[in-house]
């Protein structure tokens, strides 16, 4: 079990008339993810309802504010309980099989344009076993071809771009790994946490965006960047791509500051949470 | 009350190895359509279960067939009980009172790249009164710009290319009104249905692409092609955009023969059914 | 008869290896564009051999630079005597009587892809006179279409991604201007010279980049930003598109500052040179 | 010696207004390749004059025709004598040491975007030692990696396209090496031929389209398709790309029948011609 105590401090500048925001930064409350506990401040607005969307167990709130400052802040504490299994034993699922929820997560999306790929996917990957480790091979092709960078792509840099550009941050190693698998028939969707246990050299702590495949009955975690331990991602959105599981979306004329976030793991013994390590077998929170 | 009978005639010759596929030609069954009959018939493999998303209600078959031929027949009698609105009360709902399941439709898709239109937008429609003549303007300004030519586009077209070609057939033109809404932060959806009414010269009666969009409380009908009367319409496939919404998604190698398809209205003044009539009005079919 | 004086200072540091540098910031010499002096200096290498091209008459220097600092200084005076025109007057040329030279600049380049802009070009300019009319409303089209906004694009920005974002800077501009008039069957070009007389809020003096279209018999020059007076306007770049005509281009691992330039024309009515103009007449410096 | 003769029978239909031709079906005059003997027909407008690029040296000529049909036959006989080299002595030239003329063969163009692949090139063959060899390991990275497939792509088909698709006809082969070549710092272009000595079941003689890649102080042949002896190709058009060397440039409404191309090579010890034969050598045909 591992135990993860987070905080995100988020400030705007509202400059011109009401601005809509839609915030999706609370831990999802998921059977394999439970909130300990949690406290979020608005300023000046207050705090508005919480909403839940019961597929994928994102929460947002929404609200509108007007011109001048905005701070939002969030903390949390989560259990992770893992759902661990032996890689080698976990196959592909044939698309007549698949629950009706994941089809959607096998069509090309905004940034993962999977109907684009297909021949690309079948050269590289077409001939491997049907399972965790083709999968396991398409997380390390992608690694292997992208350089991470800060700052080298933006909110339309998509899975096609970073084909051809070779480099990206955590969210386009994400889109061109799920594009692959979808290429691939593999349903495959984009999760939004916290980069636990990156090196400080990548820069201050910042949200992560890593990738979750279904294979045999369930969605495992992959995090093509390789830059943290799988075991230490909290679940925050979830969704096709980065369209649907931005942590922030604003209609307005908005300035911003980049987030400012903390996270810990808990390490004692005496109520059995560890550390989140590095492992090779298969890790899944979500059913 | 519009009664619409249909059928719908698929094949398709599997050439190498069993073959997967998603159907989604059933009628929807909604609130305001009510399906009276329905038929479907596959040979050789005999018909599969039906399956319904609780959200868009859209009904799916998936099977997979071995090497040779593929039929698939279906034939359904719908009636369709229009909500019927004075377009002038409609209003734009601002994002913090949009229900949570509406706000993916106002998120950039595969096909509807609405993150790359914004200034666009608003250079076009920004100045306009916050309602239905928006969204009609928004209608009217894709039909002036776009021409309608069979075989013009293909299945990687995008709302993108559509701008710049100025040509397309049903699908680029829903796609590019889709991207236009939500780059107007109105929310807007794909719905697949057959083309009752359309001019004999465009061709065979066929499958048809056209638009929702949020207003109100509700989802209103929008044709950017202005082929048909949008109380003609019955409703099978709804998404974000074609990736979703597609007759079949088929997944192997495979031939196929057009769809052959025919529709009828039911023109009857002993039940109350009227033949389909272009109107000014809101049409709303879904909630 | 206006004369200008400008100087341009560069700095380059070379990171690793020696760098190999391809600069075109000297002056154009032409019949209509007189070099009354310059100056060049480059530390710590010394200055190399100067090449032109015999068509558009661009000159170039190329050098190998070593790891370490890298100055170039180019300050020239020069004499420009315009090809005035009344516009109304200027016919465009139909395809089989274009000199050969010419040619080349009816076809899509890098930046310029107007085989994806026939249908918009003929909707929207197709019904006009064919003249300088024509390429006027061209150029008023792109200008009320896009924001000038400095740091918008980069350098694999095209005409299409400026159709779409309405943004850029001025080789933005021109290359959606060169575009459109290709698709239009206008000969078109991209030039680069200095923005003098741009409002000095734009930010500092700095590179402009301009185009020229091809109508009776020479080149007339247009700017779609209508940032400055087209009469003070120097050539130093001539090209299909920004590819070809980069004030530097560079091999290797380069980090660089922002040019520093400066340009004043002189006002002498002893030597009869005059401050340069806005005018609506049509001005030629290529034959 | 090679001793190519060729024929090329084009048929158009004007439907509409007079139409404007450029044609570069003519066989280049080089120092390497003589025209022995030469006739065009041109019905029903006669014979225009034939003009030459100085640089390129490829022959065009344009025309105009009236609504109707318009028939185009030309026929040649060339003595083709290759230079040929050990390609193991073949070096790049550094940037600072290649011919002015060379140089825009380094920058993007339509449809080879090199400046979006160098960081490909670099992880592919950035490590390469420079020379004919590190051209072909390009050459051989395209062939592998595409498909050859008629009807694949279309006249806006780009190398990044190509990337993406892994399918494509000759020019895209073409294409994507020519952008691999300039993302490595090599200068690259595009030649148009006739497919001698393909396989008959690619389809009827057709056009060709090929690379010329500088090395030492020659462009030398490559042929990423593969599909024919490099030592049988004439040379026609060379540019750019596509849009500098296709064989037909029309403007207007036009609709035309697939070209009819017949070629043979002569087989004559008397005289000294021989077979065009594979080999591994390094040829070229232009300096």
């Amino acid at each position: 079990m591992v135990r993860m105590s987070f905080s995100i401090h988020l400030y705007y500048r509202i400059t011109d008339q009401p601005a809509d925001f839609i915030f999706n930064i609370h831990a999802a409350q998921t059977p394999s993810q439970v909130v300990v506990s949690e406290n979020l401040q608005v300023s000046p607005c207050g705090a508005p309802a919480i909403e839940a969307d019961p597929v994928t167990e994102s929460r947002f709130i929404r609200l509108r504010a007007d011109e001048g400052d905005l701070f939002v802040r969030y903390e949390a504490v989560v259990d992770i309980a893992h759902h661990v299994d032996d890689a080698s034993r976990l196959y592909e699922v044939p698309v007549a099989r698949l629950p009706l929820p994941v089809l959607p997560y096998l069509y090309p999306s905004r940034y993962c344009q999977s109907d684009r790929l297909y021949a690309l996917a079948n050269d590289e990957f077409g001939h491997l076993l049907r399972g965790y480790s083709r999968v396991q091979a398409i997380n390390d092709w992608v690694q292997e071809r992208t350089r991470f960078t800060s700052g080298s792509s933006n909110s339309s840099t998509s899975a096609i771009d970073t084909i051809e550009s070779r480099i990206g941050v955590c969210r386009d190693f994400a889109h061109l790994m799920i594009a692959l698998c979808r290429a691939s028939n593999i349903p495959a969707r984009f999760v939004t946490g916290i980069d636990y246990g990156a090196d400080p050299a990548l820069g201050p702590t910042d949200f992560h965006a890593y990738v979750e495949a279904w294979l045999g009955n369930r969605w495992y975690l992959f995090d093509p960047t390789g830059a943290v331990p799988r075991a230490g991602l909290v679940r925050i959105g979830t969704g096709r791509d980065a369209a649907d599981a931005s942590f922030a979306t604003i209609f307005g004329s908005v300035t911003s500051n980049a987030p400012l976030i903390s996270i810990h793991a808990l390490d004692d013994p005496a109520t059995g949470h560890t550390l989140p390590q590095r492992t090779a077998e298969a890790l899944s929170t979500h059913g």
